[in-house]
């Protein structure tokens, strides 16, 4: 059987990973070879710059079909962060560009939001909500899409890496002036990352990343409760009700009955890496809100995620439903 | 007698204002007239700009001066946002520039609370509330300054102004969503200041003054409270209880007996125009919380506070205690 080569791209905050598989050979249970770019595509005032994501995947692109001797793509999946709200210039360019450039037939462009559910649960319905510094919860019943959350670091996000930081130098923050509800713990741990608190607004407020250097205290409050601080303890308790709460409103519409008891709940993402002082009261809220569903481990990461829908792509297997900003097919040549 | 000029600032993110005033007048019942720049000075990576401020105050300090015929300073006082943090530059180079430029004989150099503070209470004991869109309050019983809160819009200012807008528009966004929480009567409030709430996150992220956006929507969640949303009742209830403590926390330590019962708590700035449904709340938590202390009205602005302080260092007359970053008197010429 021929060859049937598919790229899967995954493009964040941090960079861009670059995968290619043969969607025709039997699937391989480790994850592919990636190339890696740590240069993230540019945003401008009106989007996600396509020519920028060009100049970075199009050589990657070459470089893996090359390695391989392949010389088209059956399909490329591109998952982006900031797709569905700022994704309006790739939906316009990439097609053309594409087909054009790496003689691509099938097109999926996609929010990051959907490799991530694609990557943790594959094609199968349920809700997987994507925590890292950010949050988002998307649910489907493979033939509609629910979000709740993903508004970003002051508008929402509630219960993600930026979030509990920031509660956590709040805390900090309260128990050095001496107002209530302040933790010492957590102005030590303040002190330990960040120095003198007195000089924490000028090491937080002039930086571009400043949801990234919120999070980035996350994991001390993390510590902080499994050393018993019960502040620290009640925000990742908060946190696990609003991760919860995102998950439960973007379960699907209508499938809370039996038909449901085959639906699967999975996290994906570096919040994770938080533990039992985050898991264990987020495992409760999850089997109290959504009693009947099955809570499972993430299968991959989002790159795998756009390799798998690449693949089903190519294959004419594509079960999860399209949408005109966070899912959308193109065929540009029949294959 | 011969006439005493002084000269009041304030500076801010706003702009600066300056007056001048006869020190051996009667004081004067009106706020004296004021010069006004809308160019706030700058801050660079290492503090603010203290030749950006000269730029700016020079020329206005010399035309007030021409207008009157005076020919030196008595005593100058400038509060600027930043001055404790950032006004290191400012401390350094501005008692030798005014002095050679203005022959200025007293110098004061104040955080803006401060400023805030003697406009409110004068120079009597007690604690002010600067509240606007951040929020701070400082406390003194005339030998030592207590400060609570303060910490900007990520890491506190808990019941400012952008706190109260930024927390109602998390509660619209869960409305949107259909999570736990959320306010439709703050959704609809949303929607007819900002549009369709999608474009949100791209109306606040991109922008240099995102607490102030944020802020602009307090006077929404007010709204919504004064027509009985009880979501936006419960935020201006949180924003009281948060205010009240950073009150009670800058209270003069040691003077919760007896001896308090002249001090007195005032808030000061535009968090006020809020009105009824966050100051009705707050009444009730500050008579919890400080139960001797009178509450009392601002007297005047904190340019009020710069004119009264440096009036107060041209005749002797200065009580509020001095400071190494607050609040710096320097004595350049012997009047």
């Amino acid at each position: 059987m021929t060859a049937r080569w598919v790229l899967g791209v995954d493009s964040g905050g941090s960079g861009m990973r670059v995968a290619l598989v043969d969607a025709a050979a039997p699937p391989d249970a480790d994850a592919p070879p990636a190339l890696v770019s740590t240069n993230p595509v540019r945003t401008g005032s009106d989007g996600i710059d396509a020519a920028h994501l060009l100049e970075q995947l199009l050589p990657m692109a070459r470089s893996l079909l090359s390695t391989v001797g392949g010389e088209s793509l059956a399909a490329v999946a591109i998952g982006a962060a900031g797709m569905a709200t700022i994704g309006g210039h790739l939906r316009a360019e990439l097609p053309a560009a594409l087909r054009g450039a790496l003689k691509v037939r099938r097109l999926a462009l996609a929010s990051d939001a959907v490799t991530a559910y694609a990557g943790a649960l594959g094609q199968r319905p349920g809700v997987v909500v994507a925590a890292g510094t950010g949050l988002v919860a998307l649910g489907t019943d493979l033939t509609n899409w629910r979000r709740a959350d993903g508004w970003g670091h002051l508008l929402g996000d509630s219960g993600g890496g930026a979030w509990i930081g920031r509660t956590g130098l709040e805390a900090a923050l309260r128990a050095y002036d001496g107002r209530r509800g302040g933790s010492t713990a957590l102005l030590v741990a303040a002190e330990s990352l960040f120095g003198a608190v007195e000089g924490l607004p000028a090491a937080i407020y002039p930086r571009a990343d400043r949801p990234a250097v919120l999070a980035s205290f996350a994991p001390h409050v993390a510590r902080c409760a499994a050393e018993g601080d019960e502040v620290s303890a009640g925000i990742l308790a908060l946190a696990a009700r609003h991760i919860a709460d995102a998950a439960g409103t973007a379960y699907p519409a209508g499938a809370t009955g039996r038909e449901s008891d085959g639906y699967e709940v999975a996290l994906t993402g570096g919040l994770l890496k938080l533990g039992d002082p985050l898991c264990v009261p987020l495992r409760a809220e999850l089997s109290g809100q959504l009693p009947r569903v099955r809570q499972v481990s993430a299968t991959g990461d989002p790159l795998a995620g756009s390799v798998l829908l690449a693949s089903a792509l190519s294959t004419d297997s594509l079960r999860l439903p399209q949408h005109s900003t966070l899912f959308q097919v193109s065929v540009l040549e029949e294959n």
